[in-house]
């Protein structure tokens, strides 16, 4: 019998991670992890014809990798559930086209990874599938040019701006033991504080976070101290201080806490202005740095809350503040 | 003990349809399923100063009157579930601000409401959830301009084009019986015939209502016979005839088949080209019109296969053909 959700939070006893693959960028594999990665592209094009097909090729590559892990191929696959950042969530539904498995998307802009995998851990969890493939990616050029402008165009930034990653993580997960698993899962609420700055997408994020990290301790009557590491996503430098006060204001202790933005690159020394954001930045540190630390037991457990901004350049021009949301799993040695 | 998934399908003992609240724009008004929607709005901007918060407002009207019928407030929802149109699904999210309980986006272009309905379905199978909100929406306006030109423009429309129906629809699920449940789900797999005309959908969903109709049928055991009604998307007058014609090649007996963007308008009357399209066509169709007849006992079970072209703007103009998936619900009178 499957647990009932406590408030938004489920625990679950049934869910494993059996294997991943990460692909990345050139920024991401010259950052303090990239040696983390499976494999790694040294450009943009990743030696395709536009940016949306290198994308794209990473994806595959990713999934590839952590298909060939456990020697199996696309069909023996249940259920692949995945999002990425682009309008109609195109790379994942285009390479969706390779797999004769049935796709779920889903669409949590940089929470994607954190929503692909809950909603994956609830269907092996109720026994419906017994693995399922999380599919996330994004990618610096093909998110610039969507959401701003294209990076050809030399757009100067705020100094308040992230930096979009670029890669792609395929995770495999499945009802047979492994050394890891997912033991809880909380899913967001749509948070909105009325920040309406584009550039500044930490600030409108960490109010998200706060709630789903406040939500996640509540349900499961849990502290920080119950995690070896909370990470957000990409909350970078701004958002990250923001949330360590919004937490620290409502007298919670703040203790083994960092922000996946501010672990992918070397903040001073990469020029990617506050950090890393985009679905593949908590997916990549989240697979590629800690999964390993974890079947290594360096870890005993971790939360992962991804945040995602929910803005689009439409909402924007409309003068609409941006909605958040944030959706957390909590990893756990067997 | 929840059921495994039979290739792509799974049957439901414990998810039932307890409330829904309907909302369409003058043309669904006038056309011959008028009557059967729970509010209508005379013009496109329903008092609104943009089209897109039109469509908001036609949301929040039909979450509104769904859970009024059931003396509900939005707290009482354990979970939503929903997705658009728009880029970065910023109508669903953006109504999302206004409710206090988790929400996880989806996309699957306008076979949202079958996908949102099918996963709300699985967490409330699951046991992990007692209710769920599956919500969705599509406005003629927000998406011609986002995928095509703005309506004001006046662009001449090729004759195989759909018209983007214009409307929201609310669905109250729950574990506690009613008289009308979900008895299955079938998940759909992306499919791509090569076809690149963006102005012509019908023709390429077609392989994929196809591919899912197929799926359902092997992996319960049935066939058309067993349904009173099976009803496709919006595939239209060209990909409903098309679909047809795929079945009945492979010597399958086509009866009682219908297509939602053929019943929700008079295609000989209005200027609707094809017929109807977008999230609201199936939407509409199912919960307005099927659902009430469904109740009086007059359909015992009803196939809707709700049908979405995963294509973006961006990926015509790169020369990608249109990847398509169909999502499937089965319901039946308890």
């Amino acid at each position: 019998m499957s647990s009932h959700f406590l408030g938004q939070s489920v625990k679950l006893e049934n869910v494993y991670i059996a294997s991943t693959g990460t692909t990345c960028g050139p920024l991401e594999y010259a950052g303090p992890l990239g040696s983390c990665f499976d494999k790694f592209f040294d450009d943009y094009h990743c030696g395709e014809s536009s940016f949306e097909k290198a994308e794209r090729k990473m994806l595959r590559d990713a999934l590839d990798i952590c298909l060939k892990r456990e020697q199996m191929k696309y069909k023996d696959v249940e259920l692949y559930i995945g999002g990425d950042l682009m309008n109609q969530i195109t790379n994942v539904h285009y390479l969706a086209r390779e797999i004769p498995k049935p796709f779920v998307g889903i669409y949590g802009a940089c929470s994607s990874f954190c929503l692909s995998m809950g909603v994956a851990s609830l269907m092996i969890e109720g026994g419906f599938i017994d693995n399922a493939i999380s599919l996330v990616s994004s990618h610096n050029a093909t998110a610039e040019r969507q959401y701003r402008y294209p990076v050809e165009y030399g757009v100067q930034k705020k100094s308040t701006t992230t930096f979009t990653a670029t890669g792609a993580v395929a995770t495999l997960l499945t009802s047979q033991p492994t050394n890891v698993r997912i033991e809880a899962v909380t899913f967001g609420k749509v948070i909105d504080y009325s920040q309406e700055d584009p550039n500044d997408m930490g600030r409108a994020m960490a109010p998200a976070a706060y709630d789903t990290i406040l939500s996640h301790f509540q349900d499961l009557k849990r502290s920080f101290k119950d995690y070896d590491l909370v990470v957000t996503g990409d909350l970078s430098t701004y958002g990250h201080k923001i949330l360590k006060e919004m937490l620290q204001r409502h007298h919670i202790d703040v203790v083994h806490y960092n922000d996946c933005g501010c672990m992918l690159y070397d903040i001073n020394k990469q020029e990617v202005f506050q950090g890393g954001s985009g679905c593949a930045c908590s997916a990549l540190v989240t697979m590629g740095h800690l999964y390993p630390l974890l079947k290594e037991k360096k870890y005993k457990r971790v939360l992962v809350v991804a945040t995602g901004a929910l803005l689009s350049p439409m909402m924007s021009a409309q003068k609409e503040s941006i909605p958040c949301v944030a959706h957390a799993i909590s990893l756990e040695v067997v």
